[in-house]
């Protein structure tokens, strides 16, 4: 028996997650059963606190909802999926849904320009990789929406995903452990909102700068 | 009067938008009511056909669900809103919900360090940003998993931000103009979906170069 044994209450102090909230995830098996030590009582250990906060920081940090949390743990759990099979899973949650496919003009000539641009590349990745689709939307909305921009529009795009791809990998240890498992999966969803937010703030700093400058004092 | 009148079956063709989707927006008053040419007959226009486009692209490219598809057009609408509060309202739309502040050990140690770091990188953001916040509980995630990283592992992710942020206001024109504010309100949405497809095409690559790697063979 590793670590110390707690009451849910312990759980609850320890983890800052109210009890009414641990119990609704015991009901809902995101968290496993303590071992019971009484009529409506059991014991939790360190797997448990751990689990727990695994759950908190997806749901409250990833902004995942509780079905997709289900999805991820299961795909952690389950030591015969693969790593690349883990990841994918992963990048469903944060892109529940693939674009709905209509008759959308310009989709077929992005798609082709999103594999010419993705071979330029080098990447190795499926055909049936749901990004390729995913960018292909992105070009053909952004060229409907006047924007004269081909796919090379991507290529800072493309140069930083590559970069940070390279750095979050080499966080992984040679020899992957289950609990490595789970911090790959929650780094990959904690790194993507880290992007979002310092997207935003560069955003807010370069606007204002511009907005700031002589030559559109008068558009605000 | 500008551009061809249209049916509302002229404006399902040509969106590729199911009529019984459009009814459903007129009603939810997404999109403004067309002209009345008789009973249960209307006339729309060229700009019922681009804010339709607009919502289908918020919808499916964007996967903002119907309440924040919303608020991003009544910011579009409302000119005398500056652009960095539409930004700023576009930005909510990607993140509806702070991370819910619970006595998580190391925010505020993190929040410190989040703090520091954007004054070094010089960026003039709010003391109450978002992104700061965000930022700090991810950092303290990212510790509390193990990963032995201060706030300068968000280096690259910064410097990627600042090039990204800056080739996407470059895109700005000088003066602004009514369908430029939809413009920039959409482009902010598709762009951050196109660096996530990237990013989790980068992964793919670069995770599948690494497992084929002769040192970690045997993991999967």
């Amino acid at each position: 028996m590793v670590g110390s044994l707690m009451r849910i209450s312990d759980l609850g102090r320890k983890s800052g997650v109210p009890i009414a909230t641990i119990k609704f995830y015991l009901r809902e098996r995101l968290l496993p059963q303590g071992k019971p030590t009484g009529r409506n009582q059991a014991e939790y250990d360190e797997g448990h606190l751990r689990r727990l906060r695994l759950i908190r920081t997806f749901t409250n940090i990833g902004q995942l909802d509780l079905s997709t949390v289900r999805d991820v743990l299961a795909a952690i759990d389950n030591d015969r999926m693969s790593l690349q099979d883990l990841y994918e899973i992963v990048d469903r949650s944060l892109f529940p849904a693939d674009p709905v496919l209509s008759a959308t003009d310009g989709v077929e000539a992005a798609r082709a320009e999103v594999d010419g641009f993705v071979g330029k590349l080098g990447w190795q990745v499926t055909d049936d990789a749901r990004g390729r689709l995913t960018l292909a939307h992105v070009l053909a909305a952004l060229q409907r929406l006047g924007c004269d921009c081909g796919v090379d529009f991507f290529v800072p795009y493309a140069k930083a995903a590559e970069r940070l791809a390279v750095q979050e990998l080499d966080l992984l240890p040679d020899e992957l452990l289950d609990t490595d498992r789970a911090a790959a999966a929650v780094r990959s969803v904690l790194l993507e909102v880290a992007l979002s937010a310092l997207r935003r703030m560069a955003q807010e700093h370069y606007l204002a700068q511009r907005l700031s400058g002589p030559a559109s004092r008068k558009s605000n």
